[in-house]
């Protein structure tokens, strides 16, 4: 028996902060070391941070990456942890053997270090680009084509990134044929409900395949669009979890594995694979310590989580310490503004009640009542003194008129923002930025639009789970009730609701999950029940507003299909479903 | 010696109108048939349009475009054109023999259809597909590998599409092996400056590489962010240019070809070609027309053409009649008006002057001279009395009352467009656009930015250009002298000028070529000989606009990088080249 002491370094990189990633992997090094680890492993790019995107094609980047790499395996020396093989993700110029689809272009790779004795002693890179949804890295990248073996404390180690575990060939079946005992797949995998289940069965599946134990590491963190959730695990080739990390939060996952020690030698290895021996030596026989097993979460407090780090590392990331938002005392602002006072402290989100002559007195006490709640920064900026000079001025009317409501408002946050500094929040949920339910310019002004991949029902799933949750602490459940239960109105003229204009939420959400989620057409939308009239009516209101959407502020994706990188359709369209055969 | 007749239609569709699309290219195949055409061609996709993005993953759509494929066919013969054999490009299942990188999804191929005697007799699948630039070719498509080739009266014609013609192997090599006379290729290739000559060296090359005559066939118009330029040619196995069509102009392109009669038998061909024999007789003998030969625009004129005919199409194709924009006086709205008055009619331009107290008499002047000039529809409407009530009810001083100034015009605009109906355009030029030089929801509102891509110091070329151009007509030059010799200003605070925060333009040009359209780094830039602060600034300027213009409307690409599909940043990022080795 060979003995392996393996730490996942489940952590949260920056993008593009080669010097404070490098600072924070040594960090983790000495701790893992302090934990007796005989190999410790970084997630996908960690580095440079994930994804980089075009960042990718700039040459001086590519060589800050190989360059920062350079010196961390010094500096790792230097801290006293020669011994201890690291393995690290990185950007990389392509290999000499690298395929390369586009003639004249020079595209890097997206590679794996492992670092030992202050050097960098292996190179591996991703052999399987991910080119659909979020992903474009047949743009950005070159293939890999060898499997990197190391051997460590006598285990031969095969690694693997990302997507090369989601694809049958390849790595799989070069780790299975080169006879490895351990498969290390390092991952910048996003968030999407339900990806837990789907990557276990994964992970089971090609441990099989594999014919060895799987060890998967996840980053942690928010990026623009994604947010990476963790959860890792070590599986074994039985199917069996012999580990599994924390989902949201960072965390270095300590393993002890119980392996065969690897007879095979370099002459018996199939083209292809590239063998790097760091210690052949097994390690002495010691006691495993317990692995972490984390339970998973809730399926709604996972997406108030998701939301919640993606916020939370949007507005740190970024440079900010506050944000700001406008509260009616609706659900989608309420529930935007618990999630803001979670993750950064209620005294850090400015809270602007914006009320008009259209508001109701219950939304205004709503809002307050939210405001004290969360101890947010609250304050009430009446808008009728600035509306009444543009209808003055310019005679608006009807939609036009609304509308103008809800850019004063804008004008107002942005104004703050402007002379005190916070980002300011778009409280647009996924129902209203499908169907365009908003006013560009208005309440859609935002850097950040953290529940615009959450439909509306969902949305309020959400505030009754933090209700829930609250009570379940011993803690005063911090969402007014009525914010809850009242019908949902954008108050912009007397007796408004959104049912005036819109189906009710739980028959568009599940329109939308047809049409927007999974592309259904209009026929099996139809076929699956729904309201053809109702089905034609939301088509077209989704198709009109691509071009609103377009300019809308990025927020976590947390379906398998969201706005923004994920769905990239022309604004200048004539295609209509449902008239098609009528011209 | 067998001649052909070949018509290229060098026509604009519309994305998503199958039933307009298919109508067009009936009036076209008439036009062509009347003409004495052995052979139409039309452009890429033509079907559907191009580029047509995710609507290729939906399922309905893929389906839509087989059916009017269908009936185009049987259309044609109705309409007396059975024996003309018409290449229309359009939107395909992927054949079984398709390869697909992405296990788990079908995807659909990038055709071309040999329609003849009422149905589909040939059929080609795009090889090589971009995923580079604008383009995400591997996300929606599936690779073709054989090559078509059909016999018109005793002629071979391979065909191949666009990208096909870029990469040396496959296609190009294919036809050389088959012994065809012709190799048709149908394009969608859009506008860039001085991509004519790069196209026409290519094609040279191709057509030698090949062994035989080269048509090459592109699309005309604009589709959100592209504009195809047309620019279709035929070049002989020699270089020689046989024929040339218009730029930015629907054209059939009629030329009679000399050719060889094809002697290949089916027997003889290598493997995965698919030959199709629509007619082996020679045509009988007649008199050749004289080809079209359009000399190329002057290089600023291009750029006029190609911004008028992408903000055209955007208006026409979006279902708009009239835009509105904010006129200053300045050089950028001036431009913007001109060229929208000349697509559009003056009359169809609503162009609103928002004179505030910082406001120069000149400026006042020279925007009302321009209206009257361009015959606009010209309304003033001071800010004064809405900027008002937001200080006196917010305080807000500094850049935030300049950015207030700036926001209260963009909620005018897009009032009066929601009273009245016309889209709202924005007038930032690329040098703004790169450095962040604008108020987001203020002068950065509008659904079109027509000179996005175009740098200032272009913006003034332009403005020189229009001048003469209407000097050399005999008509009064449009454009105030005065809003092209002073200099800029945003006129948000007294005696500003833009020279405050930027460096000259001539100097913020030249850096943010270097830095935005090829990449180069900060050591590149200062060995380049730009002063290594000024280098600093500019990029640390354009690092940290990423998320204002990922809520920037879409204008027409001009250059081989523009901002948009072609250049896929994070917004959250901490790289920043000057700051690497200080950390």
């Amino acid at each position: 028996m060979a003995q392996l002491r393996l730490a996942l370094a489940q952590v949260n990189p920056v993008l593009g902060d080669l010097a404070g990633n490098a600072r924070m992997i040594r960090d983790r090094v000495a701790e893992a070391a302090a934990a007796g680890a005989h190999l410790v492993a970084f997630p996908e790019m960690v580095l440079t941070a994930y994804p980089v995107e075009d960042l990718a094609l700039r040459e001086s980047f590519v060589e800050a990456s190989r360059r920062a790499l350079v010196r961390l395996a010094a500096d790792l020396a230097t801290d006293g942890y020669a011994d201890l093989p690291v393995v690290v993700g990185y950007l990389d110029r392509a290999d000499e053997n690298a395929l390369d689809g586009d003639p004249g272009r020079t595209l890097p790779q997206n590679c794996a270090a492992v670092i030992h004795g202050g050097r960098v002693v292996g190179r591996y890179a991703k052999h399987h680009l991910p080119n659909y949804g979020v992903f474009d890295e047949y743009r950005i990248f070159a293939p890999g084509e060898s499997l990197t073996v190391v051997r460590i404390r006598g285990v031969d180690v095969a690694i693997a990134i990302c997507e090369d575990l989601w694809q049958e060939g390849g790595p799989v079946a070069q780790t299975r044929d080169a006879g490895a005992e351990l498969l290390l797949v390092i991952n910048g995998s996003p968030y999407e409900r339900e990806k837990d289940d789907t990557r276990l069965e994964l992970v089971r599946r090609r441990a099989a395949q594999a014919g060895c134990t799987l060890a998967y590491l996840n980053m942690v963190g928010g990026q623009d669009e994604l947010v990476f959730d963790g959860d890792s695990m070590v599986v074994g080739t039985d199917g069996v979890v012999l580990a599994r990390g924390p989902q949201f939060v960072e965390s270095l996952v300590v393993v002890d594995l119980q392996m065969t020690p690897s007879t095979v030698d370099d002459a018996a290895l199939p083209e292809g694979v590239v063998h790097v021996v760091v210690s052949s030596e097994p390690a002495d026989r010691y006691a495993p310590v317990d692995p972490p097993m984390y339970p998973r979460l809730d399926p709604v407090e996972e997406v108030w989580r998701a939301v919640g780090l993606g916020l939370r590392d949007y507005v740190r990331k970024n440079g900010f310490r506050k944000v700001l938002l406008g509260v009616s005392g609706g659900i989608d602002s309420t529930v935007v503004a618990t999630i803001a006072a979670d993750v950064l402290g209620g005294e850090n989100v400015v809270a602007i009640s914006n009320p008009s002559k259209y508001s109701s007195d219950g939304s205004k006490d709503d809002a307050a009542e939210l405001a004290k709640n969360l101890g947010l920064d609250y304050r009430v900026v009446p808008i009728q003194p600035m509306v009444d000079p543009f209808l003055a001025s310019l005679g608006l009317t009807g939609v036009a008129e609304e509308n103008l409501q809800a850019r004063v408002r804008g004008v107002i946050w942005m104004g703050i923002s402007n002379q005190e500094g916070p980002l300011v929040l778009a409280n647009s949920n996924k129902s209203e930025v499908s169907v365009g339910y908003s006013t560009i310019y208005g309440d859609s002004v935002g850097g950040f639009a953290p529940i615009k991949d959450v439909p509306k029902t969902l949305v309020w799933e959400l505030a009754s789970w933090r209700n829930r949750y609250a009570e379940a602490r011993g803690e005063p459940p911090p969402i007014p009730e009525a914010t809850i239960t009242k019908p949902p109105s954008a108050e912009l003229r007397p007796g408004q609701t959104d049912q005036d204009s819109l189906p009710p939420y739980e028959i568009l959400d599940a329109i939308l999950a047809g049409y927007v989620g999974v592309a259904h057409g209009r026929e099996r939308l139809i076929a699956d029940g729904f309201d053809p009239a109702t089905v034609d009516r939301v088509i077209q209101l989704v198709d009109r507003a691509e071009w609103k959407r377009r300019q809308f502020a990025p927020g976590p994706k947390i379906s398998p299909l969201a706005f923004g990188k994920d769905r990239r359709l022309p604004i200048t369209s004539r295609w209509r479903e449902e008239g098609e055969d009528r011209s």
